[in-house]
């Protein structure tokens, strides 16, 4: 067992500023209280590492796209057409404004956590230009509502004006949360709010956006300035959700959650980001005004969906046509859609399903989608991303060009900015923030959902002072110190990840624990500086699935702790083409630095087809003829069905063959997350097994 | 062996009218010379039932609907716009014009089939209508080039310009086929490819449309005039494709084949209708023009397109999004295109390499594609149409309303209409003529190429009469009795589909002869009134697949002869969910009169998972419990690899379960075609085997 140095210094000590008026999502109510991003810091590790790039390339790699593009300049347009009545042009999608509140809330957070008046600076500046776009009467948006352009409301299915409010408000719930709920982008957003009451209020139409989005931005507004009309606002949309009020589309109402009101559904359907953004919000609601009935529907459609229309990575999302679930059990790796904004809606609702129930579960799959979506959209130098994140990548394509943008969202590598660019801004808020999610306390203690080195911070409602200082490099490695800096009585529970039930140890208090249950709590008078270690183990493994799901099918994929692992082309030897790897699952896994080999053979070439068209017809592979058991097995392995007389053409049609199909050998698996970041390749996660 | 009754008089003797001036497609060069539809007459069976039911509902269903929706109307609005400048309307797609061309075309075919002055009165009159809006200079296209219209060929990547004016040539050129080229529809034909040669002829714009299907047509129309300019035009498209005349578009220049020449091209890619339409076009090209070069690149395409993207249906296209081919090995059944109209062109392409060529592969693709693609799209009653044929159909879904327009490709029952409706007026066609794929001749006698009941009447070069008369049930009865009508010397060719050769029996001449090859030649003096009966095993198969096709690893197929069999869920017991349905491979599918019985288990339930994660884990089903040999096998079909130690776990987490798993029961299959047509259910094609 590896154990970790000890570490008496963060590595990153930066100064604190301003205020910390509350954590990323601060319900009222719940199991778990969240706690501030000020409480817990990360200090070294995995998610530190994406931080400093997503300060350092990716915030300004976004600006620079947006200001190259217009995106920015809309507002700009706007200002002026409300000054002088011009007919501006407008440059982008019409929820192009989304990307820019996205990268507002970005620079929110990570001016305030790394203390940067540069990042300060331009955040502000921005603001001063999303300001002047306000009309007199709250109503902000470049794309409707000004000369020249569409009327305001004009298009509820498909002009995303509630939902790139939605993010307006967001943005400005995150400088409210980093220095006060006086900052100038707060009273923009409040009067956007006050505006859309007005509009969609009680006393207002009774319409909904074509996207969900406005409805959770909405309590976190009201859950910032107590302003019970922001609640009443998001209630009023999720209620009506689902009675029909959005008319007919190519795709049906399920595509943006209008066939069901959200109580009665059992399963999240349609768009991905749609509707985990739209559950995430019914969360919101429920928490806020007691609604059990709402966190409870959402919690079905989240078992549902988990058990049926998720991907192993924790991808949602397997239409490229609708950016859409499929049915139940499709769940294509080649065709898998599993949109970056998905992974990251999905992360938003399991952590306020986590807040609401207490449920480890909903951290697991918190973990899952971080490390394996959300972590394998930037590009290790974060400036080019996945928007869809396939897990089978069948050929090898070409190298985008770094100044062009990309039409379409399926890329083989990940292009630098998209015609349609909500994930770049998306992942850049949510690495910002990532530290929110690691821990929450309750009554008792402090509960640690996700393991990285990190500062812990916080007080209890008792008055009792915790403070944690967690070294780690997992998931590279297993080990996880967890060093005690104050003394006292209190609860610290660790989640044990599904998959190192019954193999995690915990050593503490002088003895070693096997731990078997999701979580454990170590409830007792802890010594200042006594240091708690947890050991998950970090053996890879191999994963099966559910064999209603048919496109892996005689397929497994491997695992190691939290990462999905893939074969990537540029790790094979160079006379084996990814297409012809066989897992061999005599042997199981091994661990390797950089994640794990595995003993694969050969695909059997054909010998011979009987009555072959296509691809289609009796193969006689090499290894039909000398079955082991001396052909007497039956079952799909074997040439023919029993009982029939093709046994004996298949003897006839046997020629010579080589083989080569039993040589084995070892190929390198890396984490899935890191794919493509080598030049063009082909990817697998699902090996095909013999 | 069943023996067909000997027919003394045909079922159908409509009288002949008018005039036959050549096949369907006529080439010039090749092997095979086709026959005209005066020369092959359906007389009873499969197809005539079809033709039938093409002429009685089919052809005024579409007429209808395109009345109503303003479609027709369109000519009149640009004849009106022409004669007054008036700012006229356009209804539906830009290519709506091709549709009323479709429905033209079979109204031609169908009007000389039988002999029916009621179509032909119809066509007439549409005609009329059709010439009032064509410009003087020859244009013609109502969604182009009037007031309050966009400028002609102001689009080409997306306007359908050219691809409507290939779809009217043709319609013009059955005409011409059956009643001269003197008929008005011909002149306005002739004078839109004249218009057409001067605009993107040698000396006019380089440049062509991004849908292809006008290269097809101008060879047909030049092979009818004998006017080189319509030649030399259609060979200036097929050279241009490919090299980037094209705008770029978001799904890349590949979706309408500008990414690579025809000639450079090793497989058929981008969107699949547009790609087969172009790969005909080229053939067509390449025998008028002697350029063998381009009927070898597209029978390079079309054997790896077959090797590799094509259904088991002959279905091409497997992407909802764009249309299109997907990569290699790229075909899950439940996300199939497999647009009906993709494998209309597919028969189009097979038969005119079929023609240049005389190889019999490409007639098995057109038994297979019109069993099982062509043959589904339509409702029973020829009111309804699949426009997407899916394999496998996992939710029942609703009934579409009778007189609605369904606006998405994808449904689980037909609907009547469509916003983009191509595929009822190309079906409508392509039943109005099928009978011209049955059987062509060479300088020697005659090939039959499909068996149906029919009356087959030609002459040899040489001046040999060949009168066959063909009696049979096939597909549905294995027995084919040719009878011949007229003494002679020739040959008469059978072909012999894959899955019957080695099994299928010849008896002629006194003889029993078993056919082991892709055609047979019977080369003789015949008498007149001997018959020849072959008989075609229609023993029901299961078909397996090349394992490198992801989406259906672990799967098999029923066929039988040529056709598909799929499971239905309301021929399911009530008690089997489709999804549970698990095929015995250990006996043999079963004959039955609609098709085949097959022995079906229940899928186990995994008796636990673990460490289980949605879908995922390690599942223990019961059959692990006690496996046959003792838990000693390593595999798949077994809970974990060796090695590892949770084998241990396996047991401790092994729990009480029924037997249910372990029931055998009979479930029937029947043809794919069939299938939808009893009300909302679930189907499957690929059964999961055990």
């Amino acid at each position: 067992m590896h154990t970790p140095a000890a570490s008496t210094a963060t590595e990153q000590t930066t100064p604190r500023s301003g205020m910390d008026l509350g954590p990323p999502v601060a319900p009222r109510h719940g199991a778990l209280t969240p706690l501030r991003l000020d409480e817990v810091r990360l200090t070294s590790g995995f998610w530190a590492d994406r931080q400093r790039i997503n300060r350092e390339n990716t915030l300004g790699h976004c600006q620079q796209w947006m200001e190259r593009l217009g995106w920015i300049d809309n507002f700009d347009a706007t200002a002026d057409a409300l000054a002088r009545s011009t007919d501006g042009e407008h440059h982008g999608a019409n929820f192009a404004d989304s990307e820019v509140y996205k990268l507002l809330e970005a620079l929110a957070w990570e001016a305030h956590r790394s203390d940067d008046a540069e990042l300060d600076g331009r955040f502000t500046a921005l603001v001063e230009r999303v300001a002047a776009a306000q009309h007199p009467d709250g109503y902000l948006n470049t794309c409707y509502g000004r000369p020249g352009r569409p009327a305001r409301y004009s298009d509820l299915a498909w002009g995303h004006e509630l939902y790139c409010a939605g993010h307006l408000i967001q943005a400005a719930v995150a400088r409210a949360k980093t220095r006060g709920v006086e900052e100038p982008l707060v009273t923009v957003a409040r009067r956007v709010a006050d505006h859309i009451y007005t509009e969609f209020g009680p006393a207002g139409r009774e319409a909904v956006c074509g996207h969900p989005e406005i409805e959770t931005a909405l309590v976190e507004l009201y859950r910032v300035t107590g302003e019970e009309r922001h609640l009443e606002l998001a209630r009023l949309f999720i209620d009506r959700r689902g009675t029909g009020t959005l008319p007919p589309i190519h795709f049906g109402a399920a595509y943006f959650q209008d066939d069901l009101p959200v109580r009665e559904a059992t399963v999240l359907r349609g768009h991905a980001v749609r509707a985990l953004y739209l559950a995430a919000g019914a969360v919101d609601v429920g928490v806020e005004t007691g609604d059990q009935s709402l966190i409870d529907a959402v919690g079905t459609q989240w078992d549902t969906t988990i058990a049926r229309r998720t991907y192993l990575t924790g991808g949602m999302g397997s239409h490229h046509l609708d950016e859409s679930f499929g049915a139940d059990y499709v769940l294509p790796p080649d065709r898998a859609y599993s949109e970056t904004c998905a992974g990251i809606a999905s992360v938003m609702l399991s952590w306020r399903l986590l807040l609401a129930t207490g449920d480890p579960r909903y951290a697991d799959l918190v973990e899952r989608t971080l490390f394996n979506v959300v972590a394998a959209s930037p590009r290790a130098d974060g400036r080019a991303f996945f928007y869809a994140n396939t897990l089978h990548q069948r050929t090898a394509g070409a190298v985008p060009a770094e100044d062009e943008v990309s039409k379409a969202a399926g890329a083989s590598l990940r292009p630098p900015w998209y015609g349609v660019s909500c994930c770049p801004t998306n992942v850049a808020r949510t690495l910002a923030s990532v530290a929110g999610y690691v821990a929450t306390r309750d009554a008792e203690g402090v509960q640690i959902h996700q393991y990285a080195a990190c500062d812990i911070r916080t007080r209890l409602d008792d008055g009792t002072e915790i403070a944690l200082e967690i070294t780690t490099s997992y998931p590279r490695d297993r080990g996880i110190a967890i060093r005690v800096l104050t003394a006292g009585r209190f609860a610290l529970t660790l989640r044990v990840p599904h998959w190192a039930q019954g193999t995690a140890v915990l050593a503490e208090g002088g003895r070693h624990r096997q731990l078997r249950e999701p979580t454990f709590t170590v409830r007792r008078e802890f010594a200042e500086g006594e240091t708690l270690r947890l050991d998950l183990d970090l053996t890879p493994r191999f994963t099966r699935v559910d064999d209603r799901v048919d496109a892996v099918r005689g397929c497994v994929a491997v695992e190691r702790g939290p990462l999905v692992l893939c074969a990537e082309s540029v790790d094979l030897p160079a006379d084996l083409d990814l297409e012809d790897l066989r897992a061999d699952l005599s042997v199981a896994p091994h661990p390797h630095p950089e994640g794990a080999t595995v003993r694969v053979r050969r695909r059997p070439e054909p010998v011979a087809w009987l009555g072959q068209w296509g691809p289609y017809g009796y193969p006689i592979h090499e290894d039909d003829r000398a079955p082991a058991d001396g052909g007497k097995s039956a079952g799909f392995s074997t040439t023919s069905p029993a009982g029939e007389d093709r046994g004996d053409q298949a003897a006839e049609a046997s020629v010579e063959s080589t083989s080569a199909s039993q040589r084995t050998q070892q190929v390198l698996l890396r984490p899935y997350h890191q794919w493509a970041n080598r030049g063009p390749s082909t990817m697998r996660v699902w090996l095909p097994a013999r």
